[in-house]
């Protein structure tokens, strides 16, 4: 992204600083490649600023995108940037006790269980970039409350940035993000009959 | 990116498993935000897989990117994966003497010689991932030959995955690519007013 002028100076009563550090929710859909790989990306920036960061994975199996998990945890660790937290839904949620995790519960109470963390640590102000990955999906099928979500991520305190990923993020939710992306797919290899490879695609 | 099934299965004589590991040329473009970001979000993935990485970046000033310029020299130099040199144009390329740099060479020369390097390396084989960021521009702009940059990607030897980003990445190298993704740009915060801010653009 080019640096650049805004097109528009809001009357908004905030001062250019002000609106500038403004928290962000952004989200990362379509149908294309790069969407979890953008906000993984981003998470190096947030890194390099020295802040915490919290991944929630809320996909069933959690086996990809171990490349961006080892590299993440590795970053975190190095005690030079930003903390890392990760979290996945596919093991059952690290705060979960161990008798309540595996198939007990349905993906959808396990979705229910992750959004319930992801407001505690918003309430708690536990990081300042938060990666919700593949969190369209359980809102887009009705399994996390839109409604709630939204109003939870309006009235988060202090400057907690959240970029959320996946497909078909709900209308509502576009609307009420401040930064959205759409990744299209003009072609991609499996349409030529390749499979995804290791190193590429996880 | 959820895994799939090829929709075609092509009589190209290579087996499921060649055809899976052959190497691919991306491209990510497109005005919205997320095509260098995800290119680097690749790039964890390929240090995960203990690949040599080669960073390109085809822009004037490079103070942008800083962010995940640290984080990949941190992973590089972790002892965990693979190995990351990272380049800069508007630094005067790291390869180039002290006194061919600066303001004595215009940005077409420079680039030019960007791309002196990449073919280099792509005939030693130095990377298993380049990434050739903002190389769209040059490319659209005619400053290196598109011709012959499609000609030295197709007969690159060995296992080298290439991604290039940036807008208007001409139609020629669409054609040739084996993934392109277009980031869209839906809303952006500075259509509302706000200004980038640290660890969100940088």
């Amino acid at each position: 992204m080019p640096q650049g002028q805004p097109s528009v100076v809001p009357d908004d009563g905030l001062t250019t600083r002000q609106r500038r550090n403004r928290p962000l929710v952004m989200v990362h859909t379509g149908v294309g490649k790069g969407k979890s790989t953008a906000a993984f990306g981003m998470a190096l920036r947030a890194w390099n600023q020295g802040w915490p960061i919290g991944v929630f994975q809320f996909v069933k199996s959690a086996k990809w995108k171990v490349g961006e998990e080892n590299a993440l945890r590795v970053l975190g660790a190095s005690g030079e940037g930003g903390t890392v937290d990760w979290h996945k839904m596919g093991e059952g949620w690290s705060w979960v006790q161990r008798d309540l995790q595996g198939d007990n519960f349905s993906n959808e109470e396990k979705a229910r269980e992750g959004w319930e963390q992801v407001k505690r640590d918003l309430a708690a102000e536990s990081y300042k970039l938060y990666v919700l990955d593949e969190f369209a999906y359980p809102l887009h099928w009705g399994w996390v409350d839109l409604d709630e979500v939204i109003e939870v991520l309006r009235d988060r305190p202090g400057t907690q940035h959240v970029v959320i990923t996946g497909r078909n993020a709900p209308d509502k939710l576009v609307d009420f993000a401040d930064l959205v992306t759409d990744m299209s797919k003009v072609k991609h290899p499996m349409d030529a009959g390749q499979k995804g490879q290791r190193g590429i695609e996880w």
